[in-house]
């Protein structure tokens, strides 16, 4: 699997029966749903299984806004990619870029900005060091694509 | 909506673009959780709303056994029932009966048993005695249907 | 249900079991779920039961891109509105706004473009001129609030 | 991956964080999704991709019945097996049996029968000979496991 310009990093699946609708197409929801499986295999390629990167601090991650372009449909049985890299960082929060592509088509690109907060609305809190460190060095070492 | 012999209970729900396929129908394992939807919705006709009639007791209900008959199909923002009732009582598990109905058609027929348990897999314990009477009440009262 | 200021539509649903996650809440792709059960009940209050409203014209309604605001959290079993307008009409696609809302509170915006285009890649169509004066008729006419 | 005994063929993935629930498990109804991905895959691996081996015949596969029982439950992240065998094979219709592990733990066992059908509800029709003699040789050649 070759990966799009710019990343580091993408995780292949292939789209399942149910995700697709009557149009015969992924129904557009499951495109969020796709990012998710993609962030979290990320965060394993960055040495972060679950649980979280954010544990111990005891604190969670959570998504505060998604913007999400439509520009063409997978299928059913389909092997698509997610690709995915950290396109910002900031002291509470961060912002992701994931691109849903088969082959050389994009199908959805969505950018996903997440913050670290206490659960239970206790409001934002900084990111782990280590969480910062990995991301940059992770992004840094984006590997010749081919 | 008229009640199917025997049922005391239906929910009605529309069925969502997001659970029907590309052959138009609702995706097989959706019937599953439209019995679940009907299960939680005849626990709060019996007076149960979440949480449930188990967390005094610390116990939970966790499904062990469910039996599916599928005869119908349906698609699209059709308007269905779940008819749910009672089969069985025992000391700590019990039996449900769904049929998933469009007017008089059956469409999907469940049957499913529950055991209450210790979360964590402690072994299954007796069920609440306030959660039998109340569904021995309420079956029996069950109105003249029409 | 109040109807939030500036709409003239809403859709109550229950959170099901299904939907939410291991914390407890929506997981958050539903939001777009929701939006789109949502986008059904406004067409429906139009006067467009499925098949939908370019049926007649041979084309098909796409989603092109969806802006999503998290900002708080639904839990099982609550009943939550999806309130629905449209924000803008142009030639070959429109712009809906969504509020999901508990009560008074604003879980999540969401502000979606469709366009209007033939099936299989065929490119861009004029909106039918009966859709577009539906849609102006029915947000010229919001009832007063409360 | 080992196959568990009568089992040629089993396929792995990983659990979704949207597939798990506020008890940090896999939603039941999720199960018959993860049998339906094994089916898929069972099939590709007789030498069926999508379209589907009923295709030529004009036919289609419906899924008429299913017991589940629920043994044990995957959390999110964990890697699972389904494992997939045809236990029955008849005129019109064949049984399949599932098995969902991790491990060596048996969590779900899963039997499916699906009855061959022209569209539209007209009826069973006999199973294509070439569908037949591949399943036949392949539960024959299942390999020693380990």
């Amino acid at each position: 699997m070759s990966l799009p310009d710019g990343f580091a990093f993408a995780h292949e699946l292939r789209v399942r029966w149910s995700e697709t609708d009557p149009q015969g197409i992924v129904f557009n929801a499951n495109y969020l749903l796709y990012a998710d499986v993609g962030f979290t295999e990320y965060l394993r390629a960055l040495g972060y299984p679950y649980p979280m990167p954010t544990k111990d601090a005891g604190t969670e991650l959570f998504a505060v806004r998604s913007e999400v372009d439509f520009r063409g449909s997978a299928r059913f049985d389909e092997v698509i990619a997610v690709a995915v890299r950290t396109a910002r960082i900031g002291r509470s929060s961060f912002t992701m870029e994931f691109e849903v592509r088969r082959d050389d088509a994009l199908l959805t690109a969505i950018r996903s900005t997440y913050v670290n907060a206490a659960p239970d609305g206790g409001g934002a809190r900084p990111l782990p060091v280590d969480f910062v460190t990995r991301i940059e060095a992770f992004e840094a070492v984006a590997p010749v694509r081919g």
